[in-house]
């Protein structure tokens, strides 16, 4: 029998989905989990848009063009504008969700054996994305005891090597919920400039951003902006992720000649979820005015309550649906297993995601979990009184 | 300014969108073209399935689970019933469209360097994914002269090396329309046996086979059940190109295991597509049948008329929608060019793709096309009207 590549091998496993077959025992025991380890939101999906598509008569479903179809980019052109990123059809290429843009970004910009800072905890799939492409990743901690802040610029210098091609972001930030400020992002483009490398900035979570902060876009750096690759994604601004659609904006005429060939390979984006994902475009304010006040309830329920838990810290992130707190055990995946494994608090418990799956350091993270706080503000209290409870009698509890 | 991948250099262009641009400006200028260069069927999507995808009330369009919503890879199992293909839904991971599909075969069993060898000429899109996953195409030649039937296996012999990994075909073929015998099939499995080889079978027009033949599936070779990766796409058999659903299916665990985590870093294939698909099983028969007429038809008139010109020969092809002719021609990119630039009937001509795209040894397929027969028959008899008149005058005839 042939055997996998050495890739297969090194591709590493979701550390969420590690955790699914002891929620799905624990849910078969009878006991109901409160899920705050994913990232798919509850909120209904724009009906409107829904609708629009399914009003859109479709004769023949063909192919797209593979940068996505031209009445699609030219309204997301539109949709920028609105966020001040000031970029034309041109700059755009729709991809398979967000996921096939970062792909995108590793096979035009870097090679095998080139390197991409990323300030970790960082999304866990980089690291897949990372090993699909044959690309190294150089972490760099953010700490918690700062909120999850841009480490200081000495620490990227500390790992540029001239193999060195890209730094990546994601802003808001999927662990952290950090939101990175514009001078934040002003330090990183020195950094880039000297060192003239690639900027990926995941801004997928731009719609989430609390308390009148706004996210400055990395494509709003003028003077790198010959670096900037923006990837994005609707999945999470109109709870929209099946639709499958992300995008790749570039104002790099030659890296987005380069994304088109991988582009054009795969020949095109779904086209239900371009027509669906245009006409939400049109979603009114309303919309996003009344999401952003349930997620800030939402958020304020997990910061305030776990913030009074002893031994217990949750920095208040000001953006995206999720937060990393540091909890007083000894092992995340442990601790995360043993909540649904052994623990129940009159039949219910939680499930959270262990913080070491998003850090590729040794080590890292195993008195750290992430909280995604996609449900309603009942059950989220619900939950916190489980974990609460949970951490009283936890055995590897260090406090 | 950094500079893009030599991944990004290496990538190919579409042999076909080159022409693009010509084709645009013969537009301009008033002139019909006849499209014989893309696999875009003109046949209407099964509007039921549409329909019932339309029906479906979606309140939150969720990530479906990584391998494919578990309704519609049950219902895929009972659509391979029918092809008495016999997989199980723990043995199917839907994908972005075929294309994924391959991706996730080369980067699950192949690393960097190593080899897949390829009868051509192949579908040039193979190539880019090649050239994506770092794996090397060694090509052998399948021949016009004996209508491009499976090499003879001492032609695979030839090109074994320590770092071949995989064999690779497309049944039916695109761009050939060969239909390969399940006693091909079975010389193939010997040699894939002998080598311990990965066999990947890309079968997405096994609907469109001719004559009273029957696509042979890899899947039933059963001596080397481990050794298959079956590739399948929606895209031709519903005329459904748009929806980007494809499927990677294999009895190998070890396989199925590595592909399942590149399918988990993209978290799921689209939604709307999928329950379009599954919904899409369930065309009657007659919707089939009613195409397949209408395929034949077409083929017929592609391959009376061409070898019915002086100096023209075509294979009568089996399967799928292409048809490769060998034409009078000295040079077939020049030819196809000329054609959308130099050349017109009446007001009208005919873009074809050149085969030397569908090669990888230079100087290949210079004197051959690939005609895809999508087009009503009028259409094609008058594309082939232009054919015959422009042969007469291409100043590089070679007759």
């Amino acid at each position: 029998m042939p055997k996998i590549s050495k890739k297969g091998d090194l591709m590493p496993s979701s550390p969420i989905r590690k955790l699914v077959p002891f929620s799905d025992a624990a849910k078969q025991r009878g006991i109901k989990v409160y899920h705050l380890n994913i990232g798919q939101p509850d909120i209904e999906t724009p009906q409107d848009a829904m609708q629009k598509m399914k009003d859109t008569p479709v004769k023949v479903l063909a192919y797209s063009h593979s940068a996505g179809m031209l009445s699609f980019r030219k309204k997301l052109v539109e949709y920028y504008h609105r966020f001040n990123i000031n970029v034309t059809e041109d700059e755009i290429i729709v991809t398979n969700g967000g996921s096939e843009g970062i792909l995108f970004a590793f096979n035009s910009c870097l090679d095998a054996g080139d390197e991409v800072i990323i300030p970790e905890p960082f999304y866990a799939n980089y690291n897949g994305f990372a090993v699909t492409a044959g690309v190294t990743v150089k972490p760099i901690i953010s700490s918690i005891d700062n909120g999850f802040a841009l480490p200081p610029i000495e620490e990227f210098e500390k790992v540029i090597t001239p193999k060195t091609k890209a730094i990546m972001i994601c802003n808001p930030n999927n662990p952290t919920g950090y939101l990175y400020s514009q001078e934040e992002l002003e330090t990183l483009a020195k950094i880039v400039k000297k060192h003239d490398l690639f900027l990926f900035s995941d801004e997928v979570y731009r719609e989430f951003a609390y308390d009148g902060e706004k996210v400055f876009s990395a494509m709003n750096l003028k003077e790198i902006e010959q670096n900037v690759v923006l990837l994005d994604s609707v999945s999470k601004r109109y709870s929209a992720c099946g639709a499958r659609i992300g995008m790749f904006v570039t104002k790099n005429k030659e890296v987005y000649k380069t994304a088109m060939k991988f582009a054009q390979a795969r020949l095109s984006p779904p086209s239900f979820g371009q027509i669906f994902s245009e006409a939400a475009i049109d979603t009114p304010k309303a919309y996003f005015d009344a999401v952003l006040q349930e997620y800030i309830a939402r958020r304020n329920v997990i910061v305030e309550r776990i913030n009074k838990m002893p031994g217990c810290m949750c920095p208040n992130p000001k953006g995206a649906f999720y937060a990393v707190a540091r909890l007083p055990i000894d092992d995340s995946d442990k601790f995360c297993q043993w909540l649904l494994e052994d623990f129940n608090l009159n039949g219910e418990t939680v499930m959270v995601a262990p913080a070491t799956g998003f850090y590729s350091m040794k080590g890292k993270g195993k008195d750290e979990v992430r909280i995604s706080y996609c449900l309603n503000v009942n059950d989220l209290k619900a939950a916190m009184d489980c974990l609460e409870a949970a951490l009283k009698v936890y055995p590897g509890r260090t406090l």
